[in-house]
């Protein structure tokens, strides 16, 4: 029997473990894969400090990642052109697993939101079959419903897809909420991290005609300004009413005509609503966690037409949404990856994805 | 110089009084008309009582209504067919009166949410030239940037077109928001007055397959059944909880597709939240005065990918749709209309409107 | 083994033969189903005229019908709510199976147009095992892949699942791509067999104002007339310039908004291309076979912004769509139904429907 | 009174001549243009060979133009922001003026396909007041009705706004027909004038995946690949079946997702349709003169759930999607402009273009 390693979160706050096993038999429909690159992100932080529900312990961590079909003793296809995969395809696959069979799932195809979904490094823990369900590890077990695509014609380095396969595909799901806009629309992006870094980029390939970010730190607005972002705000440096008037200013005084949220923080909501146009859109990909709340006046909706729209992590069309929207900007886009670790590097990774003195993770097992 | 009758609101809470004059002289592009119907809905009763912020006394009221063209100097053309309006025609027209030449009006369409929209029988007081400015009285002077429909060929009596171009064109829009229902969608309509009960005959015209409806009274509900809803529930005979265990019974345990919420109460907006599927769009026309708040968890928003729509009066596309969903169903949409006073008797008709006695107040001036 | 009997198609252009054979043990995943009720359409008289290149002889007839789930022995869920399947369950079933796994199928969801779609009744012989492939007959056996809907709700009679299978699920399709018409926009159908008259109904569901019917026989086009056309033309006693005056008048001489060809001749696509008003769609779901050919000026297309619209039998959605659809106009539709023959008077049926002395053939086996 | 100059088409197929003559005093709302860039396309060419049913002479040609207000003296807004346009501003138009009353300006919002509409350089001869009616001048005087968009805040040069308010307003109208592309589409572009061109640019920047060109010579070729062309083929020294080939080699078979045929050219059209995946889009804005005809086999279109879309001409909204489309790949854009003459060398301009030594004439007037 093959031997890999894994990193396990064995008790909240504590370090992740790595650990030695043996690459357990595959079931029916199972297909084996080495990982060549995973990563962390903030909700890696969240389940660290043991602040999701949906996690039980001892945990691999993950849910981003890329790798290379080691073993695929059943028939799977690849989403996009139906294709059998081989053995030695690299491949990216959906996070999240849903049942395929719900009303979500079949007649709605909104799987995202299927109830029974579950996801790779967050809902599955060691103990349970197939043990290998995370992608900080050298090998990960994809479930048989699992959605892959085959990256082969893609122009990406490894550690690229990273970020890819969790932050790109939750911005093209927003993204593709978004109104089509094709005469000269603003749009708001607030927050500066993976989401709000690749959300720039989703804009500008989306054709939005100006592109604002508000951020909380100097370097990350520089990221921003590399990105294609028109106009930076410091939102330590300047006030709330300063930027309503710069915001006034650049939109002929109406504000935005689409915001989209990816701190999480009820300031930038509360901002954010202000900020934009009478009849606009507000997109919420943001709020990943319960106990954000926030006190609407429901006139304030009504009157200004305003549209508001939950967005929650994304399907593998969005996935290959994002391939394809970030593959002619990737020159760019790799700014996001500073380095990596190895697998017994992860402690590392995570002390400077959580002191932000990175803006992603990367762990190359 | 011809002489009209005017109902006018000189104080806040005090009667309508009637007083006569004489019809002014058209400016350039007025249009003189006869109204033949007009009435008063439950923004009447916020105007009468000084909580309308956009009113400015003494007032002529009224924002509903049909008439016949008069007198119409300059030239006017029907909006949809693009013909000339003559003298002698039955027109209605778009109660609200917009700018058409700001970004609202002009590249986005929607000039409903214009900031300089105004509105007849609510934003000019009588004072302000050419002083027939509501509906409530035998002659209305026309802006010449009104919208006009040239309704000769409709089958509806003029009784029939005064909630028509309040209440169901309001709901024109809040449908035309809806996303497409084909494949057996339920819809929650919250509230039973004019918006509520012609938005069931919407939802019954626009191919949604279950209506559920939610009221205060009897009888309004007994109207609910006959105008199409499959399931009533009075809210004060049965409690919230056991209305959430009907709708996730009758939704495989799913909540409903869409919600309309036009009852203004944030107790309906709370339970209407609640009812909903994931992934599904909820659509706010009732919240029609500031001062109604609700806190969310916006989390509730992300991870269940609802979307709030605010729906606010109408554009005359929408007045136009209204007109052409209604008329297939006109024998039932009738039942709004109980009895009609004259011009004299608009306070009489204003009291049973207040009390509840009547969904809809027709004067015939 | 339990028995059964058969229609078969023998030779081409000579009565169907009643057999008898023992049910087939059923194979994994398959299902064994009661037909309750079935029929024959214009394309079995193609099939049995020997000009579908996709037949192959002999075959077991019919891909309408509706049926009583016998033997389920795996697990198959409904395709609505995901529920489970349970023998004695009333069923309806996608006539048309697709791969499931190539790029029509999965990424863009159109399984109507996938290569490997095969349908029943249609492209399995009666050599091919499982042998009972199409609906005229006692049972038929469903395929894994089969997409299967629980009628037990619904409020149809046997009988009259026959047409929705078949042209109510073609119609939706077509229905379903029709732009959104909501201010009073004028259709014109073209035929009057089952396509034709079901789209009447769909046309009045939709919200199309004016609805205008082309047919051939005072007996048909009277059906429309019921159906909810305003305006009937019979070809054979009305001119193409009569018509076109016709039209003309109740347009504002502009046209049709849109058109929907169902009866498959090259004379009337000329004269709906004619018909129709700048920037209108015409939907072609007629030409169900080769060699139809008409010549085009292409400028007729490009200066008066045409959309031509193939349309191809329908999705499962499609036919949850016409079930929805019609299930509101059901005592109209029924109209459709007119009496019905055993198994054994399957030859008599269809010399009914050749030659037009029933719009709908059914088989009660 | 001042002077201005005008290039004057007196006969067809005979040299533009110049003249001189008095600017005539302007109308009520008419505004007086300093042309600062115009120029001439293939449509000037039908124009020049009197091939073009619309035109009277004399004509002063030119409906491509960019120029700055000289006189004002009513009021006029931008299109896009409703601020008052004044002497001074920098500024394009749509070059076709239609009624603004009928159902296609008004409730359809699809002007360009008015029946009323009447182009600059085309459709008014010199002998019409006033008299400066195509932008082959020193001065243009625009109608009342005219769309007027501020460019003041565009980046692009005089020479740069020629095209754009021709070919890439047309191509915008033909890019927002096309259906949302999102998850690596395939485009063919046939033809590799300026809409072919300028088709490329707004391939890349709306997010299709992969763009196939095919034209006639090599220069254009090498053009089309700097503009982003990932695959071209020249029709010369490749055959339909090898091009059919690559074709299917990169779409796994099945064809493009989106055709858009510019050359107009009946082979171009043949080779498109059957280069195209079954449910494809085929958008026609090539086909600007009548009597190119083609014979379809209607089965083709069904059967395939082809769409076939023509395009005319533009919207002033899709003039403004052109600026805002173009302007992030303004440095590509610019290959298009090599060289200009002033009016008096109109003719040269003409030559050139003629001879397929340029690919758009530009004239400084």
């Amino acid at each position: 029997m093959a031997k890999t390693r894994i990193a396990l979160l064995e008790n909240f706050n504590r370090p992740y473990k790595i650990r030695a096993l043996e690459i357990p038999r595959l079931g029916q429909g199972e297909d084996l894969v080495r990982i060549t690159a995973a990563g962390l992100c903030g909700s890696d932080i969240h389940i660290f400090e043991g602040r999701d529900d949906r996690v039980q312990l001892p945990l691999v961590p993950g849910h981003q990642g890329v790798g290379t079909i080691q073993d695929i003793p059943g028939e799977h296809s690849d989403y996009i052109t139906g294709e059998k995969l081989r053995a030695g395809d690299k491949i990216v696959w959906n996070r999240g697993v849903s049942c395929g069979e719900c009303r979500y799932c079949v007649e709605l195809k909104r799987p995202n939101i299927c109830p029974e979904r579950w996801t790779y490094g967050i809902s599955k823990p060691h103990s349970t079959s197939p043990h290998l369900n995370g992608t900080l590890a050298e090998h990960i077990i994809l479930h048989p419903s699992t959605q892959i695509i085959n990256v082969g014609e893609y122009p990406f380095d490894d550690a690229e897809y990273v970020p890819l396969t969790c932050a790109g595909a939750t911005m093209a799901n927003a993204f593709r909420k978004a109104a089509r806009h094709e005469t000269g629309e603003t749009i708001l992006i607030q927050g500066t991290g993976p989401l709000g870094l690749v959300g720039i980029l989703f804009a500008r390939q989306t054709g939005f005609s100006r592109v604002i970010v508000t951020g909380g730190t100097a370097e990350r607005l520089a990221v921003a300004k590399e990105f294609g972002a028109d106009m930076v705000f410091d939102r330590r440096t300047t006030s709330v009413a300063e930027r309503k008037e710069l915001v006034s200013e650049i939109t002929g005084g109406l504000g935005v005509d689409c915001g989209i949220e990816t701190s999480g923080a009820v300031e930038a909501f509360r901002e954010g609503l202000d900020l934009l146009r009478r009849g606009a859109q507000y997109l919420l990909p943001g709020f990943g966690h319960p106990g954000i709340r926030f006190e609407f006046d429901l006139f304030n909706l009504t009157a200004r037409e305003i549209n508001i729209q939950g967005v929650w992590t994304n399907t593998v069309d969005d996935l290959v949404c994002a391939l394809e929207t970030i593959a002619p900007c990737r020159e760019k886009y790799r700014r996001l990856i500073a380095g990596s670790e190895t697998l017994d590097g992860v402690n590392k990774s995570f002390e400077k994805l959580k002191n932000r003195k990175i803006i992603q993770s990367i762990i190359i097992p």
